[in-house]
């Protein structure tokens, strides 16, 4: 694991740092950044999650989200992964939503895709092993995200209880198995045995397994991508399984940072009682 | 004045809203952006100008500074200008400080950029009446900026107390008739005569003039251009002008947004205090 420092800015009283390294899951260098709070010189502190959506690089909630501050007011830590792998090499699509910036979150068994596109296992285990060795010590992690990563937090933090203690997300692509951002995807990624599929899906996850907490979701009522989105799945999947947790639909909000970062300190607050609990 | 809406979108329970308009002062269409706070639905609100720096457009700010939670928690309305004339028919230069993304917040009087680089006239004049037709009714308007964005706050507040109330500035270029960031750029807009140019410098603007209520400047400690920046002139002004105020240097923080935002909030309650006093 070499990490290389791309840079490191003072934010809130903590550092805001970038890091690349070479992925061997993905094959290719991935770039990732970490907020630590001002809290973290007196010792461990929990570590949320933050996945993007679609055409996001680990960028655009570093520095429109406005994390930082609710971080470091809660003591938490913060990572921000890209969403796919990247580079000369690496197989892309001209469409916004499929290729470079939109891994959704899934290993990839079909080519073009196969040899980098595997998100899945990046996240959960190698960036997780690097973040573990970059902030040494026990602690808990919790994970969010917006969008395709919202779907990414979901159906991550779903299928692996054991790695995370909170889950909650803004605006998630909650039914990707029904909905135009899903299939297509999916079937590229994975093949068209949808079988396979609903793994990846938060709904189908959440009526399987359910969660070992409550959740919290915020959607925008003025979302542009509603129909996509498809909110009222997880909705019904949640009533009907009685899971503890809640959806808030928030009235005029649409899809973009605006809509995050009005949001962003409700979540750190909220992930953040869960996290510093006793053990 | 006919006004263009680009984008509206809610943030902070009020309207992040970007227009543009053709501009007879810069001869081109012209972009900007204004936060609304909620607290506007019960009547007129305080203005809070923010000026942005090199390279820059009204964008920056308005995505990176997290103004809009601290605006709807104090009930101020904020304007983010672009930092100069744009478009093909716009003078320009290949360095990043010059031309284009630019303006230095002056009216050049020299070929190529006087058909255009008005910002001083654009921000005191144009756009001051638009923003007033935009939202109308007495309030009172307070100005800030970051770096090159800082230097226009302080310049064009010291020589217009009619119009703003209250003045602060993040890492402001604070004496540029002293510096590479202001010597090129005051003799390419103004000419070599630097006699023109003192009406355009910070410090020598309080020297003369002084300013009728208090000063707040944050300036990052680390700050990889303190050099161009020379706080220690308007410091050293202040001092002997027995100017009312502070200039806080701010250890470990950078030149960049992270600096900016992290004291956006002080910032924004700080005007706010002075622009929802009693008239």
């Amino acid at each position: 694991m070499s990490l290389e420092v791309v840079s490191e800015n003072r934010s809130f009283g903590g550092v805001q740092s970038v890091y690349k390294h070479p992925s061997s899951t993905c094959g290719c260098e991935m770039t990732f950044a970490v907020y630590t709070p001002p809290q973290a010189k007196q010792g461990p502190v929990p570590v949320l999650w933050y996945l993007s959506g679609l055409t996001c690089t680990h960028e655009n909630a570093m520095s429109k989200g406005g994390f930082q501050q609710h971080a470091a007011k809660h003591g938490l830590a913060v990572v921000f992964p890209d969403t796919s792998p990247r580079g000369e090499g690496v197989a892309d699509d001209q469409a916004y939503d499929l290729g470079q910036g939109a891994g959704f979150y899934v290993n990839a068994t079909r080519e073009p895709w196969s040899p980098h596109f595997q998100m899945y296992d990046y996240v959960v285990s190698e960036l997780r092993a690097e973040v573990e060795n970059l902030l040494p010590g026990e602690r808990r992690h919790g994970i969010t995200g917006h969008s395709m990563g919202g779907h990414g937090a979901l159906t991550i933090a779903l299928r692996n209880p054991e790695l995370f203690d909170s889950v909650s997300a803004f605006a998630p692509i909650a039914n990707p198995t029904r909905s135009d951002w899903g299939r297509k995807q999916l079937s590229a990624y994975l093949g068209e045995d949808e079988a396979a599929w609903c793994h990846h899906d938060a709904t189908l996850l959440l009526e399987e397994k359910g969660w070992k907490d409550d959740i919290l979701i915020d959607q925008g009522a003025d979302d542009q991508f509603l129909d996509l989105l498809k909110p009222e799945a997880l909705a019904a999947a949640m009533a009907t399984r009685r899971q503890p947790g809640q959806i808030r639909l928030q009235a005029g909000y649409d899809h973009s940072y605006y809509f995050v970062s009005t949001f962003a300190g409700d979540h750190v607050a909220w992930h953040s009682e869960r996290l510093h609990g006793s053990n």
